[in-house]
C-alpha cells in the first residue's frame, strides 16, 4: 500500500461531509469535536476480525462496513446518546484490491447516511487477516445515561424489535439448505447483514425514564446477566414472551433448530433490552408502536440475583450468560 | 477465549485508576466523559499489526502495549492537546497466555501513568494475527489547536529531541551485528521499543503561539511534506541541523547506513515537528531547555510549496515524503 494517502483521499471521497460539530476532521494528527456545552462525551469501540466475525460467503465487504459502524453505533443507542462521528481502522491486506476496499467505504458511508455520522479520522495498515475496528463519538446531555445498572424491583422488562433473526441469518448463510420460502430467507439474512442499531429507541427511554439498558451484541441471555449482576436484581423472564419473527421461527423449523436458542444465545441483533416503572413503559407502547418499533414486555425486576426463565406450565429454568440451563 | 469477561477484569487490575472526567468507564455499553465546558474533543487513532509494525524479537509484549497508546498520545501532542483517555482493542490469538496478555497490559499500564490517562474502554477479540488499536481521546480550549496548516512564511522551522534514533533501533534489532558500544545499542534500542510522546512541548507550542505542528510518526521528510501542503508553503531545511544523537549515528556507522536517511525516512521518533514566528522560537529554547525536552531550528518557511534540503556546500535537494531526492 505505498499510495497509502491517495487510497485514503479517494476512500474518504464515498462518505458524506462531516457536521457541524466537527471543527477538525480526516487530514491532521487528531480530529476536533466541539459539542454543546451542556454535553458529555461518549465514546465505544469495536472490533470485525475476518474468519471470526464475518467471512467473504457470509458478508459483502460493503456489509462488513456497514455492519462494523452500525455495531458501534448501537453502543451510543443503548446509552439513550445520539452518536455524532466516526474513526475507522483497517487493517487489510495488500493483496485487497481498491475496488473491495471502495466497497468496504460505501458500507460505512450506508451507515453514516442511516445514523447521521461522519468519518472524522482513522488509520490504514496493511495485515494478512482482515481486521476493521470503529470507534463511534456521541453526545449526551450532562448527568444524563441509560446504565446497565440502574434497573429496580417492580420494573418491567421488555425488548424492541425481534431477536434470534440475525443468528438465523448466519445459520442460513452457513449451510447450503435450500429455503422453501426465499422471503423468510431474506428478511434473516438481511438482519445478520444490515443490522439496525435503535437510536432513536435509546433517546426515547432516555427522555421518558427508562432505567437500565443494554444493547443485544451477545445474545439476550448474556445482556439479562448484564444487567442482573450490575443493577443487583433477579430478572424474571417469561420465555414464551420473547419476540420471536416468524420468518425466524420457520428458518429455525427447517433447519431442525431452535429460535428460542438464536434469540438466547446468538447475538448481533442489535436490539435494546431495558427496565422501566410500569407507567413508564405503558407511555412508551405507543411511542415506538407510532414510529414502527414495537417494544414488547418480556418480564419483570425483582429483588435477588441472576435471571430465571418461566415457562407456560409455571417450569423454571435459571439463565446464565451463555443460555438457559434446566435446574 | 470463553472467559473473555474474567479476563478483561484481570486485565483491567493492571491500569490505573479513571481520572475525575470519566464518568462512566469500562464496564457498561458506553463510556462517558465530562470534560471542562471551555474545552473541545480531541481524538486519534492508531494501529499496529504484528508482522508489520512489530514482531516478537524486535518489541517484548509489554513494549508494544506502550508504544501503542504513546503512538496515539503523540497525535493528541501533536494538535497542542491534553490526553485524558484510552480505548484499546486487541485482537489476539487465542493461543497467546494470560501473562502475555497481562504484559501488555503492563505496558499499556506504563504509558497510562506515563501520559496522565485511563483506560475507558476497548474489545477483545479473537484473530491468527495480533493487532492492537489504541484510540486516545483529549481535551483542548475551544477554538485552540496546533495544525498543519499554520506555517508561515517567515517562520522558524524546529523540531524536539533527536531524529533517526528508533529507526537505528530498529536496524539494530533486526540485524545479528554484534554493537561494540552498549550504551549507543541501548540508546537508540530504547528509543524503539519506548518512544516518548511530546505532550508538554505541544503544550507549551500551543501556548506560546506556534503557527503549524504535525508528530514524527512517518519520517522527518513525510511530515515536513505534509505541512508544506496544508500551510500552501515552502520549507527549506539545512540538512547539517537535523538533530542526530551520537548513539545513532555510531550505529548508523557500523551497519554502514546514513543516520540522516533514518530520521528523514525511519519513522517512529515520535518527536514534533513545528514552524513558529522567530521571536516565538527564542520564547521557547530556554523554556523547553529547562524542562530537558531541547529545541532545534533546522531551517524556515518561505513562500511556495514543496521541501527543499540544504547542504552546507549550497547544493539543495528537493525532499519528497519518502526520503531526499537529488534534482
Amino acid at each position: 500500500m505505498a499510495d497509502e494517502f491517495e487510497r485514503i483521499c479517494r476512500l474518504m471521497e464515498q462518505l458524506p461531509p462531516c457536521g457541524e460539530e466537527v471543527r477538525v476532521g480526516v487530514g491532521d494528527d487528531a480530529a476536533i469535536l466541539q459539542l454543546p456545552i451542556d454535553n458529555d462525551v461518549v465514546v465505544s469501540t469495536d472490533t470485525m476480525v475476518e474468519g471470526v466475525h464475518f467471512r467473504q460467503d457470509t458478508l459483502s465487504w460493503a456489509d462488513v462496513g456497514y455492519k462494523c459502524v452500525a455495531a458501534s453505533v448501537s453502543d451510543i443507542a443503548a446509552m439513550g446518546a445520539t452518536p455524532t462521528s466516526v474513526l475507522l481502522s483497517l487493517a487489510l491486506p495488500a493483496s485487497l484490491s481498491m475496488d473491495e476496499m471502495l466497497n468496504i467505504y460505501q458500507g460505512v458511508a450506508d451507515a453514516c447516511h442511516e445514523y447521521c455520522v461522519s468519518v472524522i479520522g482513522g488509520d490504514l495498515v496493511q495485515s494478512s487477516q482482515s481486521m476493521l475496528t470503529s470507534t463511534v463519538l456521541g453526545k449526551i446531555d450532562k448527568k444524563q445515561a441509560l446504565l446497565r445498572s440502574g434497573a429496580k424491583p417492580g420494573d418491567v422488562l421488555f425488548v424492541t424489535g425481534h431477536l434470534g433473526a440475525s443468528a438465523a441469518g448466519l445459520k442460513l448463510l452457513l449451510t447450503s439448505y435450500g429455503m422453501r420460502d426465499a422471503l423468510d430467507a431474506a428478511y434473516v439474512i438481511s438482519r445478520h447483514r444490515r443490522p439496525t442499531a435503535r437510536v432513536l429507541a435509546g433517546q426515547t427511554f432516555l427522555r421518558y425514564g427508562v432505567n437500565s439498558c443494554n444493547d443485544i451484541s451477545d445474545g439476550l441471555a448474556s445482556e439479562l446477566n448484564e444487567i442482573a449482576k450490575a443493577s443487583q436484581v433477579r430478572l424474571r423472564v417469561e420465555i414464551e414472551k420473547i419476540p420471536l419473527h416468524h420468518a425466524t421461527r420457520n428458518v429455525a423449523r427447517q433447519l431442525g433448530e431452535s429460535a428460542l436458542d438464536y434469540a438466547l444465545s446468538g447475538g448481533e441483533d442489535y436490539e435494546l433490552v431495558a427496565t422501566a416503572p410500569p407507567v413508564v413503559y405503558a407511555r412508551l407502547l405507543p411511542l415506538l408502536e407510532a414510529v414502527r418499533l414495537p417494544i414488547t414486555a418480556i418480564g419483570r425486576v425483582e429483588s435477588g440475583d441472576g435471571v430465571v426463565g418461566e415457562w407456560p406450565d409455571g417450569k423454571l429454568d435459571v439463565i446464565l450468560a451463555t443460555g438457559y440451563h434446566h435446574f
